[in-house]
């Protein structure tokens, strides 16, 4: 990525965490490039070095030596650390940049929400409400000794256990007379107190690749007291996958940063929930967090290498409880974090925890699963033989917006829905901002209409049907919104090499499901239902989808768009401990499929880069859409 | 402490952690002050102020401003945080300071043998060698379920787990073809791991309020691998109990730092021996701390408030495991910390730990048992009707050379043993030095000289029988060495006001003792043995101790001296889980004396003041040294 500086006429600078793009001229300040790439980034002082606010972080690529505002500003470890002033640092070479939350304005949209019904409750934690006895003048009894025995009058005896902090907690509280609070348990393990008659609260996260959503759920009731999400900060590290394995895998200081930034995450994801639902932290008693094995061994601090090539060998695949605490996860001083069983190689927890919050396993006619994202997650279960098969496909970040020219994630100003009036294109961005690049859903939109209107051909081609399609500097382009009507003031267009893009990722998820049903012996009309998890699975437009052959067209099928199957999977297995053995058995009776071992696969792949997909029925016939999950 | 410097002649210097006092004229720099006071500092450059190695730390009192080198050698934060150089900096009131190890040449000595039989092991932790089998081409289990798979078949079905830092432990060692290693384990808890047929180790710790002693056992042998002490590094916020609970009571920063030099020191003391005996830290799976219950308190960082007045409610007594990482022990991943039970209020694990070592809930005759310190506890054993009385009184630091004009603990120069040849004394120094100072026993020895010849009456009253009892600038004195004789040019000094120290700290003792005999409603003569612990008890000379009426004469007792029994209660509790179950039957079957609720204890104190005691036996009757323990 490094270029010299004297010899380069632009610089390609990535806006992260919202993966923006933009192409400049060196010497160009970094508030500059992004107000180029249509980012919304606040400067207090109007740009002139005073204010100090416009800290961004420089990741990879080299500026300009800091001037004199810049060392009045920062101090030398913020500067050696690579902050620097986004209004006075110059660009010299290719530079990837981490812009914090607070200085740029409007957020990007995290999916958090999925169908679910109510949660069936049956937690791991007991709270009880107790009266501490007060110590008798003559003999005393440590404080921990008088719970113990209050606690085995009232429940039977157990060994009663306590970390030191819960201790610390307790001898605070019983400073008080009369001394009455709730306690946390679990089994004969103290995991905490609170004040009198609080709830026991447990935190389910789903850890995404792209997004961390966190709910915050009252255990004893299933109420939901909060959801919300944030960007992954590992995106400052790498936007997929194994860019993310092969920098932690630099060195014991790289991972335990890759480790660090993720836990800090799921801290504050948790923290902003209690603070919004009015919950002390201490009240957080149990903890479920998914993802995929990637996701968790970074999280866990694993090594990886082994994650990197066949035959993908996990350090864990069971369940695991790991102390909240050795995570700097900040709640009840005994908390744990429940990890869901996985499955093998890529498919993980979170593709357990969808299986589990759909019924996958219980279904009774043939079932697709699919949870769409830079892997996406395949399971196929065939109920007579109790068959349940499942895949990871590496489908590349273009239906995230990434690798694609104006692509980005879904913040305002992006893309997310193209109709087609008469051959001519209309758009719908996220917040009804000025249209800045395309989001995942746009994309497939995008797609779909130009080759429904004839501007792609079955081999993915963009032909001159229309002025719009022109000649680029990277080849063929069709002008999506021109300069003039754009919120940076730039086109936006989509290349020849965008439409490839796309290509490799819709036939890397057909294939995968196609394959499945070979090998199961199931032909796509005894599909009964096919499930569509994940972010961009719900802001998708089905038809879309179908017609570039993203998804295959199942005849007797109903089509359903879950939201965050992980995320619910997450919530009812923090909740009860029948799903946390329920996910046991799914994980035990599955079987993974490593695609590259089919012989047709291949021969499916290739075939599936075609519009449609040869084989397939035509884009007239309607999709079922599901009225029920 | 603070005097304004203008007033001041001169100025008290305390120099921590050997706790060697002196007076000097102000402006004197630190470096001088230490070789005045006799300590052997090493100042690289010759005390020019260019080689920046002579740093302390001032902990309290004020130095005069940070002169041009000590800005060169030392960064702001140092400087802020009280680094100073000793060759630069000048004394402007009473200080207290602290000497890193390095920079004072020749160690304290610390004790940290104890007199016991062979261990009796019965571990807590199994170690197992096994080899890993290697995942099949076409289904590949991760490595924890192949290692829990393997476990099963060879020790039956457990609920295996580990902690995360342990699985990265075997991922690692999974990449090796064949994968054979040492496991251990604690029930189905995966501890961690070592190369095959490694040892299963511990380490035992006395944590003491001066000195921290460890020792590294092989678990499944007893066979110990090492042994070392340091000094405890709390020293430097408060020489005793008292000082130091009131230093962390000042906010969560002090309590966290006691916390954490403690651990460090005890991390550090644990990584020596693994170094010295060839064992990889990782080796060490189980660990036992035996200390007060203030010590305990602080390691744990648990509140202490409460254990500042009556009736000194303790926040746990039971025993209790500790993650070892969680104090930041770094052993392996699965180690534990196993904290001993206590009786109640200052009567500890420590105590506790010396009734386990000489079996003293055991023994067929009455029997008591002390470890003097700056608290000395007591312990009073009546088998007939196994009656186990005990407590703690507070003994000062005097026996420690604590609160002693010339007073120093056990490191080169102190004078540690005093002889009488008609009239003459004459001294035995630690490492045979120059002398500087007194040290516990030859305090308690010059003081049974002193009171032998005559120099002290009965009320502990220096009498002019002498010209080196003189008038000095704090009365009446006595020159124990002229200026010409002592390493440091001045001349040593036993005060009035030293004589008084040594009073009420062997009237303290004798003083407890003699209340739980009446107590228990025993006679002196009944007591068939007298065991006395601890580091100080082990140089004592019983003779001068029983003179001086520190210890009381029992005519038919044996007196052990049996050095560090804490340690070796550590010890027997570490390898033995029977050990533990029995220090748990102790600790359940212990009364706990509160004496100051004894009628008679403040007569009996007044009365023990005296030399010799009123009532006792006169000084030329024999004492029975033990044979046995």
């Amino acid at each position: 990525m490094d270029k010299s500086a004297e010899t380069v006429d632009h610089c390609q600078v990535v806006f992260q965490p919202v993966g923006r793009r933009v192409a400049v001229s060196p010497d160009m300040t970094l508030l500059e490039a992004g107000r180029t790439a249509g980012l919304v980034l606040s400067a207090n002082c109007g740009g002139i070095g005073v204010c100090g606010r416009c800290r961004v972080q420089i990741l990879e690529g080299r500026m300009d030596e800091p001037g004199e505002s810049e060392h009045y500003c920062l101090s030398k470890e913020d500067l050696s650390a690579g902050t620097r002033l986004a209004c006075r640092a110059r660009i010299r070479t290719d530079v990837s940049v981490h812009v914090p939350a607070g200085f740029m304005s409007g957020t990007q949209r995290l999916q958090t929400d999925g169908e679910h019904a109510a949660l069936e409750c049956d937690p791991m934690i007991e709270r009880r409400d107790i009266t501490l006895p007060q110590p008798a003048a003559k003999s005393c009894p440590a404080d921990l000794t008088r719970l113990a025995g209050e606690l085995s009058l009232r429940l039977g005896p157990r060994l009663w256990a306590a970390r030191p902090e819960a201790v610390a907690q307790l001898s605070l509280l019983a400073r008080k007379d009369p001394c009455a609070l709730t306690v946390y348990l679990n089994g004969g393990d103290i995991l905490g107190f609170s004040a009198l008659r609080r709830p026991a609260v447990g935190i389910a996260v789903d850890l995404g690749c792209t997004k961390i959503a966190g709910y915050l759920i009252d255990l004893h009731s299933g109420r939901q007291l909060g959801a919300g999400g944030i960007a992954n900060p590992q995106i400052s590290y790498g936007e997929d996958l194994i860019t993310r394995l092969v920098y932690a895998l630099q060195g014991s200081g790289e991972a335990e940063r890759m480790a660090r930034v993720v836990r800090e995450a799921i801290d504050s994801v948790g923290r902003d929930l209690c603070r919004q639902a009015d919950i002390d932290p201490r009240e957080v008693v149990d903890l479920c967090v998914v993802g995929n094995t990637a996701m968790m061994h970074l999280l866990l601090q694993l090594p990886i290498e082994q994650l990197l090539h066949a035959p993908f060998i996990a350090a864990f695949d069971g369940d695991m409880n790991v102390d909240a605490m050795s995570l700097g996860l900040r709640y009840a001083p005994g908390a744990r974090v429940h990890i869901l069983p996985s499955i093998g190689g890529f498919v993980g927890a979170d593709h357990v925890a969808m299986i589990l919050a759909h019924d996958i396993d219980r279904r009774q006619q043939a079932v697709i699963g699919i949870d769409v994202g830079t892997n996406t997650e395949i399971v196929l279960y065939e109920p007579k033989r109790k068959l349940m098969l499942n895949t990871s496909v590496p489908s590349g970040p273009a239906f995230e917006g990434g690798h694609i020219h104006d692509g980005m994630r879904a913040a305002a100003g992006a893309i997310e829905k193209v109709s087609a009036h008469r051959g001519n294109l209309s758009f719908k961005t996220v917040d009804s901002g000025q249209p800045v690049g395309l989001c995942g859903s746009g994309v497939v939109d995008l797609v779909a209409q130009l080759w429904r209107t004839g501007r792609v051909n079955d081999r993915g081609h963009l032909l001159r049907t229309d002025p719009r399609v022109r000649k680029g500097e990277q080849g063929m382009e069709y002008l999506v919104v021109p300069a003039s009507q754009s919120g940076h003031g730039r086109d936006i267009v989509f290349t020849q090499g965008d439409v490839s893009e796309v290509q490799l990722a819709k036939a890397a998820i057909y294939a995968g499901i196609a394959s499945l049903l070979e090998i199961a012996g199931l032909r796509a009309d005894e599909v009964g239902d096919l499930i569509v998890a994940g972010a961009f699975g719900s802001h998708l437009d089905l038809e879309s989808a179908v017609d570039i052959g993203a998804l295959p067209r199942l005849r007797n099928a109903r089509y359903a768009q879950v939201g965050n199957a992980a995320g619910v999977g997450a919530k009812m297995a923090l909740v009860s401990c029948k799903a946390r053995a329920r996910a046991r058995s799914i994980a035990a009776g599955a079987t993974r499929i490593e695609l590259k071992d089919h012989p047709n696969f291949n021969r499916i792949l290739a075939r599936a880069t075609r519009f449609p997909v040869s084989g397939q029925t035509t884009p007239s016939e309607e999709i079922k859409p599901s009225e029920t999950t």
